[in-house]
């Protein structure tokens, strides 16, 4: 299985492929594609996975950056697990339509680092998910023909700031986007067959203890109609990121609720992806 | 007054300064600052002005884009205006803190060009908005040197598809995010002083006639408050813009309800700014 990321290295980043002992700095043969991003556009993950092929270690040492540094887009779906509606209480059915919200890139650190309490909430909670990286753009995509355009996946910590998601009246976007309250990588796998997405083992564990396990399988929205939804309103274009959903288990729904706090390890797990694993650390 | 465009001519992209009878292209002199953020960035805009002053139009006929093409973020306040928190008729007082929502750029097409009106709703509707473009970036901004951080100033039609902003549970994501729905420009003009945001007039004209006349003086939650709120969670960086919010009278909430049609023309006005003209037209 091929693995490429996003890594820095001496005050230098690069992209390159994971192997057995650290990292292959590919981002020096192709300047053409300055960014994954960039090589997810020119469709040239196969170009780099045959690069990797015959390669060694460059990198024994290195720092994971989020797989694709800025994305013209990260959005998530919201309460996309028939439980997770359940926990809201609130006595309403599944809702007809995905709730979606958006992401700044900066709300994420990479795989290894760790995730940052701040200073204005000790509500830091987890939420694992899967994260899907689209390859050919396109707009009003068919749902038959959705999972056609991802180029591969990687894994989300959608780390959330629980006091802060009901600041206002409206929307979550200031609880959903505290600078590294977040998480995504290790790295991106190519996608290259449906089965990567329709029914995997997706889970989290807090210092070891397994607090969500669900299959992709149980979405309420599954991936494809994730992306024939979203691009019936935007167009999406290569790197762009939907992240889609996390299954019941959150921290603040437990009794009594348990947030992460210093020196705790989250991880976040997929059969097929591998592992995102992060400390939690208090803001400087 | 200095105004500063991006706009297209003959398949090309500049940006320049706005005078009397055309745009003069400055971005062939100053290679290093590809964009208008670049120079937002380098604190530039002074430097712009002065490169402007004895040019003559180089393009006399010319396309806008919108102001800052790629932001790292667009971030809109809701909910801003005390009539307009009324409006919804929930019984609610006014909010403790401020609703946000993000929109991605290809929401935004630039002035005197078609917001269009998507197969998906014909339910797309005005709001007009000063929109703040963040100079210095920072986190944890107090509010007393707020104002400081920010570089110049430009107008948004916030345009919104009615229905999809309660397609979902939460958030309005999907109902603000349709491309070329809205429209920001035509320019940013320089920000020098805390006069030129405190207390301006802002309307909104469809085909002449006055739909939405109020004061930024009376916003709930004044731009300094704004960007310290913002940055307690997110460090803003050059670049940045702050849609700041729209006065009462919304289509949506006249009776009977008047969307916009194709033909219609839609200005949004302030003082010290100018005038962001666009029209309507159905998506192809």
């Amino acid at each position: 299985m091929s693995r490429f990321a996003s890594f820095s290295a001496g005050g230098e980043t690069f992209y390159g492929a994971i192997i057995e002992g650290g990292a292959v700095a590919l981002s020096p043969e192709f300047p053409q594609w300055p960014t994954l991003k960039d090589v997810i556009a020119a469709d040239g993950l196969h170009t780099l996975a045959m690069a990797a092929r015959n390669s060694e270690v460059t990198h024994s040492s290195f720092t994971y950056e989020i797989p694709i540094p800025a994305p013209e887009k990260i959005i998530c779906v919201g309460v996309n697990f028939p439980d997770r509606n359940a926990e809201y209480k609130d006595g309403q059915e599944a809702p007809a339509n995905m709730s979606l919200f958006v992401r700044f890139p900066r709300s994420f650190t990479g795989h290894g680092r760790a995730l940052i309490r701040p200073k204005a909430s000790d509500q830091l909670d987890y939420e694992g998910e899967i994260a899907v990286v689209i390859g050919k753009g396109g707009r009003h995509i068919p749902e038959t023909e959705a999972l056609s355009h991802v180029a591969a996946l990687t894994l989300c910590n959608e780390g959330t700031l629980r006091d802060w998601v009901r600041h206002a009246k409206f929307n979550v976007t200031q609880g959903k986007n505290f600078d590294a309250s977040g998480a995504m990588g290790p790295w991106l796998v190519p996608f290259t067959h449906p089965a990567q997405i329709e029914d995997v083992r997706l889970t989290t564990r807090v210092n070891g203890e397994l607090r969500q396990d669900d299959r992709t399988g149980r979405m309420i929205f599954p991936v494809a109609r994730q992306i024939a939804y979203i691009s019936t309103f935007t167009t999406l274009v290569p790197g762009d990121i939907i992240v889609t959903g996390t299954p019941t288990g959150a921290g603040a729904r437990l009794d009594p609720p348990q947030f992460l706090r210093p020196g705790d390890v989250v991880e976040v797990e997929a059969e097929g992806i591998g592992i995102l694993r992060n400390t939690v650390e208090d803001e400087a």
